[in-house]
């Protein structure tokens, strides 16, 4: 293992993992070690290139907090995620399409009941938003788990912004598979782009935008675990999604309501939209 | 671009960064996306399996410091580092070899006049450096800059152990290209393992260690700058270089000498090691 050159060190590398126990492991690392040789052999980037290619990745992973994640964010960017996302749910007919993730989940959101405003104090339109988890027969999914999180109505998260959680919550359907709560009308939004993927989207001449949305990501007993957005119909950034996420099938429209009795029974004051979305979770797959 | 699946998703995401302004910022994209995607559709990971590499990448970046460059050793050891080396010096025959320049160098090292001892304070075996730096005519290179740095007798870099900086300083060649400096012998030492670089090593079965060897980055006038290594015959690691780095031009040998006069004049009372190589630049690529 001396004086590699361009034509050998690919081969040597390889040798060398070649003892990697774990039969995934060993092959994930020889196609990383492959794919990555054939993009430099590819792109033959400079000292200086690879320098910047070091500090970008570097900045990348420096920028990420309990609060951001901009690895998630060039995945996303890059359209990797939606990639792994699509690979990953080849899921039978009526089953709710799936999309990104995104970087804004956050692990301790508030629990709350059927019902509740998960943006009490936060300026906005007010939004009622209802729906019923089945499974792909039509059976409805009791005690399902359903969480949503979204912007505020200037498209930024809570955690962007606030030092409380808002616009977010775990909710758990009723007998019947039904959910309901309160929040806030959100907005389309840039991506964080005041960071290294902020500075790629810049360079490469793209615009930073995702269409508005909800996110919501539903688990039941038995059922794949379904992590989904619901946009609305005549969004300006419907065709040009920057983590390409949009699918008809998630595209709905607001009802918009004058004040008065609102589904639940609330009196509202004033006007407020009602977003309605059912969803349906594919079986479990076994491993 | 809505609806993307597996089949539609990369030609879009190349689609969405074709108007790139900078045609080689265009290149290197579109590469990144065709390479990218080509390894997730080989692989296709489990969504645990891509949080997996969010969070190992994440994990990389955050490693980094002033002092430790965790992604350089994620290059080295996947043997991207020695290609891009590679790829870079297609060098007249005749010039000194390259090799890895590594995640120790400090910016801020010590400038020394020659002879001076850049180890003062630390243990080790006395080391004489000397040697030449000529063009590929053998023209001697007067008032070449080099650059030197090296482990301690344990294996550990200044930068890892210490406050101050020793084993490292840059010297200024005489009129006839010549250069000497004193330090103490290294040793062969495992790359920095407590990263995420080290688990991804113990999980492919491979040693963390490098060979003994001192580095060197040498600039003159006119001349490509030369970043290479010096490498001791024997050493029990030369064939399993962890960075892939080892070249057999770049191996020499210690000559031991007695206590006595050393070639600089200096009244040596203890046995000394003298490391003799001499440099040769190749001439700069004009761009």
């Amino acid at each position: 293992m001396r004086d590699l050159d361009e034509t050998t060190i690919t081969d040597e590398v390889l040798q060398a993992i070649s003892r990697t126990p774990d039969a995934r492991v060993r092959d994930v690392s020889e196609a990383i070690v492959r794919h990555l040789h054939a993009f430099v052999r590819e792109i033959e980037p400079t000292q200086a290139e690879w320098e910047f290619g070091i500090d970008f990745l570097t900045r990348v992973g420096q920028m990420c907090s309990n609060v951001r994640q901009e690895f998630i964010l060039l995945s996303d960017t890059l359209g990797v995620s939606m990639l792994v996302d699509a690979i990953n749910h080849r899921k039978p007919k009526g089953a709710t399409e799936t999309t990104v993730f995104g970087p804004f989940f956050v692990e301790q959101r508030p629990e709350l009941p059927l019902g509740a405003n998960m943006s009490t104090g936060v300026d906005g339109v007010p939004m009622f938003v209802s729906g019923t988890v089945c499974d792909v027969s039509g059976r409805p999914l009791a005690g399902a788990t359903i969480d949503s999180w979204h912007s505020d109505d200037e498209g930024f998260y809570d955690v962007q912004r606030r030092e409380d959680l808002k616009m977010r919550a775990r909710f758990r359907a009723d007998d019947r598979g039904r959910f309901w709560f309160w929040s806030v009308r959100p907005k389309f939004y840039p991506i964080p782009d005041d960071g290294p993927v902020g500075e790629m989207l810049a360079a490469q001449g793209r615009h930073p935008y995702r269409p508005e949305h909800v996110h919501f990501m539903i688990a039941a007993e038995g059922q794949e675990t379904l992590v989904t957005h619901v946009f609305i119909e005549g969004d300006p950034y419907l065709d040009s999604d920057v983590v390409f996420g949009v699918k008809n099938s998630l595209i709905t429209n607001y009802r918009e309501c004058q004040p008065g009795l609102a589904p639940d029974g609330t009196e509202m004051a004033v006007p407020y939209l009602l977003l309605e979305y059912d969803f349906v979770l594919s079986p479990e797959l076994r491993p």
